[in-house]
């Protein structure tokens, strides 16, 4: 054996996913790529802002050094400004030295639980959820706690309440919701901080709560995402540029800490520490100094919400059960016949690829990421007629 | 306690090395940061060649879907464009499926060695060593063994296997060395592989040689760093283009896994997943776009041999003892008196700041990073004469 014992097991226990995805890559070569609807990927379809590629050619060969070490946090002009920014968004008071700049929010999620958590932490968070937390947590010797989710895909407080124990170091909120797309209501995060209010007084010592927030910009209808920081200060927000600038791959993100958290000096040196001793050292230089430019920039969302709209129609023509998403770019719809798996098999053979909900946590359910072109969403309509008929 | 025990005891023990920082930038801030000559930072000064802005700005804009994400290993033209440069520069036989593209070469390790090492198992490093290998070891429940080095730095081969146990996982050689220098001769590697696979047939498992090479392409006078893939298989390079292209804070470089391997392939998949699960998820995509373009293109070495022999003269003329470097830019003299700390205190007095050998492992030295411009090497001369004199 080449790897260890746990990286082995993983990488056999994701082989089923492999499965399809291997599955999925040898439609797109039998019958050509343009003929399969691949709603498998969350990689954005949209092209970066003009503005992003302008910024691009801009900062090109213009200051000296430009390219070198900074400090592991980031260029403090670079945290001043997206500190700026979040006072102006989220209506929050916050300087660059509660900034962090972070490789993409896999990166902050990682340094901000390697600065938390001790061996036998658990993690907490709420059905679906995106499912590399698993691996986070465990990464730095946390057990993830999961709960199931209310009706509605709203978090259960009730549910969540029970579970925690004299261990739980932190939970997690993941609004807008991959793969839901739910956006939790700012009532809903009133009852849980007030829950984590009342138990981290009980267990004597601070829950935190970690807001992984990459698609906070992408919401239609006029919803809006609460902010966290004002309702309960022992809190961290991450997020990325990946979705509002179209990105993904430059790694490109950050981490805030509650100014009014307990010791929140003491969490940012952890958080700074772990960042440069996990080896990420510190955000790629070049793209900072591009987002720094680019602050509340975003692709059109109009785009979107009309790829949504056109995916909705087709879905519920078809008969699919499912709940219009607030945000993201993921529907979530119930698999008819029940079993996911099964069914995302069969949309296959409909050339259609999604991903089963057992990889969410949540079976009996499939994700649909609608990021893509128009064409593709129009062309899988009579694909998930089919489908639903055929489990009839 | 807003931070984790582990994490809590690294802040503090880290702590004194802070304290020398906060001196160093105190003394900017008095004496302004020209008076100063900080010798303290592996950050080059020489800007990255005219060839890679070239390249930034034709990338810029360029291909539709460019910054989107891509397989997690890294883009496919880009690992076989890296292969293929290794192939010629080590005079190996490899191809981009046994290359990964990570953030730097410090996220490369970190992905190795997550994928290796079960809790408990052993990684050795010779004297002295790069101080992150300690923290990327323990991240992944490694504990790293120290062995002494010889009188002129090289691996002392006897003295490392004698601490090898049934525990042992690898053993991770840098060379060009950070902080002394050394390449470590051809010989040297010979009998260190010699004695590995005899112990790796001795405990039943293959003892990983892992080679931290981001100084490869800096060495002067002709010397050539071995490649340790046609010497033994179970072998893993790691490298960056931090050095070669002086873009440290762009995080990208690369790690191949020796195509000869036993379980080579089943060890690339554990590195792809590491890279993934880890939070890395891929290499910053605009970066792998553009070293495709700049395979074995470096900055002028001819710049750091100057300045490394400008230093050499200054320190041979105040009497410090000290080998002349083979390769990297930096220099471990023997602290004067012996007490690495206080010599370090005294350069403070003479604006001279540097980093004691105990942070590498090696108290009784100290390292001078020469990526500086010239003048402040020129500037330097008398506060050298001094601080040997004061120590008489």
């Amino acid at each position: 054996m080449a790897v260890s014992k746990k990286i082995k097991k993983m990488m056999e226990s994701a082989s089923w996913i492999r499965k399809m995805f291997e599955q999925g890559a040898r439609l797109k070569e039998l019958h050509g790529p343009d003929k399969v609807c691949d709603f498998s990927l969350g990689n954005p379809n949209i092209e970066p802002p003009l503005s992003f590629t302008e910024a691009l050619k801009e900062v090109a060969g213009r200051e000296p050094g430009q390219h070198g070490y900074m400090p592991n946090a980031g260029y403090p002009h670079v945290r001043s400004k997206v500190a700026e920014f979040l006072c102006r968004e989220q209506k929050i008071k916050i300087t660059g030295d509660h900034l962090v700049m972070t490789c993409g929010a896999g990166g902050a999620m990682n340094v901000a639980l390697k600065a938390i958590l001790d061996p036998g932490d658990r993690v907490l968070v709420n059905l679906p959820y995106f499912v590399e937390y698993r691996f986070y947590v465990d990464n730095h010797g946390g057990i993830l706690d999961i709960t199931p989710c209310r009706e509605d895909m709203d978090i259960d407080v009730e549910l969540m309440e029970a579970r925690i124990t004299d261990r739980t170091a932190a939970v997690i909120v993941n609004s807008p919701n991959n793969p839901s797309g739910r956006v939790y209501p700012e009532e809903t995060i009133r009852v849980l901080v007030e829950m984590l209010e009342h138990r981290s007084r009980e267990i004597g010592r601070p829950i935190y709560l970690i807001s992984d927030e990459p698609y906070r910009k992408i919401v239609y209808d006029g919803i809006e995402v609460p902010s966290i920081f004002p309702l309960y200060k022992n809190s961290i927000i991450i997020s990325s540029y990946s979705k509002d600038l179209s990105i993904p791959g430059e790694r490109i993100g950050w981490l805030a800490v509650n100014p009014e958290a307990d010791d929140a000096d003491e969490l940012v040196g952890g958080v700074i520490l772990a960042n440069r001793i996990l080896g990420f050292v510190n955000a790629p230089a070049l793209m900072q100094h591009i987002v720094a430019r680019l602050q509340g920039e975003c692709v059109d969302i109009e785009e979107y919400k009309r790829k949504r709209d056109k995916l909705c129609a087709i879905l519920e023509e078809a008969g699919y059960k499912f709940l219009k998403p607030e945000g993201a770019f993921y529907l979530f719809p119930r698999a008819p016949g029940g079993d996911d798996v099964a069914f995302v098999n069969r949309l296959q053979k409909e050339l259609i690829l999604t991903v089963p909900g057992s990889g969410f946590g949540m079976p009996g359910y499939f994700r649909i990421a609608y990021c893509v072109d128009d064409a593709v969403i129009e062309r899988s309509r009579e694909g998930f007629k089919r489908a639903i008929e055929a489990v009839g």
